[in-house]
């Protein structure tokens, strides 16, 4: 996996650890309840990674994006999977997703 | 059906009519690319539409939440399974997707 | 004009009204100053109603779109033309634009 | 309390008992930490109601705002206080949210 | 043209081939509907660059702000014209746009 | 203070006078009606600029995040009190404020 991959799960790892020390309930939780939301369920687990994904698209975030990109890959999708989510966060929130779709395809292709 | 989703779909054909008489070729164009983004591919029917579900709701659009899950009904998802989608997209939107769900889960009983 | 048009304005007015009588300084100035970014400058008050118009429906703000369609209108507008400024919100915005589209073609049409 | 009250208050606690019969965990348990994060803390009530009410302000949810503008009067915040909020939420968020102002202060104006 | 600008374009039009790689027929025909809405038509290309740039200031798109500045130097926009749009941005979206405003205004001048 | 702090204050303030240089009135007003709204008033200058964080967090604006915290550390916010902002911020926008939650942390602790 490229530097892309590590820089991005190191800073994270990282910050994660200082707002858990921050010690704040309501923050502590909604965490656990995030990690609590993608387990399987009704809808298995990669059903629910690419909806996390689409959701961090069509809000245009691309840390969010990066994060479920990679577990979206761990999940098992294919190349054509991800690109039909990529196909319908990018029809759904216009061109402005596009910036994002392309560090979306660089991120996918740094995975490796 | 009640009278929600009669009202829904009446304004919605009435209106896209309209739109189209407008004869402008990049809307009438993204218009046919909605429907093709949404049709069998990589990805099945109701695994598309659970993701134009959970971007409309991040993205708190009632009439497009309003709908895929009238797509999702259709496709045969269950209740559990809407209500996962639903929890994804609160999680991930916030508490200020909440008032969009109240009106998905009113919409969705409204279908019977 | 029809009910929708005489409605929007009616309350438009008279909130508007309701707002003035809070006095607070910094809202009434952000007032003064909107109306200022309308005027004729280097850009003519046609292009800077499209121009807030644009931005008023990627934004997804139906009332704020109801205002600059009228103003569209007494700019002298054409029909084509607004389509083509409707046509780059919903690509820039993407299908969730659509039912603001829907609304838009609705008031256009209203102001007869 | 006018209707406009009454019947916000009325659709909202009857679609929350819908939602809770969803019998999703996430969503409940989110529904519990929203009512959790509002609680007095480092921060007082008070504050933490007008927090919650300028980020629903330039989120543009008016049922929000709604709600927040009915916990801010109870809470007893002044009018004075509550334009001032409106003011950094409207200058934060531009004019698109002014017709959500016009909302929310109809809606103050209705609590009485 | 500073490394700005050149580090801009070489990004985007690498990544642009890597995503049309990707071989998917809803993205691909996406793009091309995003060339054709800029064409001239009612409205002429200058006017449709100022409303693509407005568009995504108050979307606050820094990747789309700079293409559609690009774009508008092309056209022949005068520094007042784009100032005059910068400032109709900044008002409807609020001060969270400025920003993305000084990124504008630095990627402006970085285009010589 | 580290270099995180210098870098954006170094920037935003150059920034800050090429665009004063632009010359444009609106503009001008506007950046002059921000600073204004954050004076003390019905509300203390604190509350003031807790209540310009959480608008910054939820809007998900990163630099408007590093200023507002900047600002309410001078303001003698204490870091249980900042962390209970974070956490409205974070339930009423959602776990897409996540990432930006993460670079506010980083930004305070660079604070000193």
């Amino acid at each position: 996996m490229g530097d892309l991959v590590n820089e991005f799960n190191d800073y994270r790892g990282r910050m994660n650890e200082r707002i858990m020390e921050g010690d704040n309930l309501v923050i502590k939780r909604l965490f656990n309840l995030d990690t609590n939301a993608y387990m399987e369920g009704a809808l298995d687990v990669k059903t629910k990674e690419m909806l996390g994904l689409v959701a961090s698209m069509v809000l245009r975030c691309d840390d969010c994006i990066k994060y479920h990109v990679g577990q979206c890959k761990d999940a098992g999708i294919t190349k054509a999977e991800i690109f039909e989510v990529f196909s319908i966060a990018t029809i759904v929130g216009g061109t402005i997703v596009i910036p994002h779709l392309r560090r979306a395809v660089e991120y996918w292709e740094a995975l490796g």
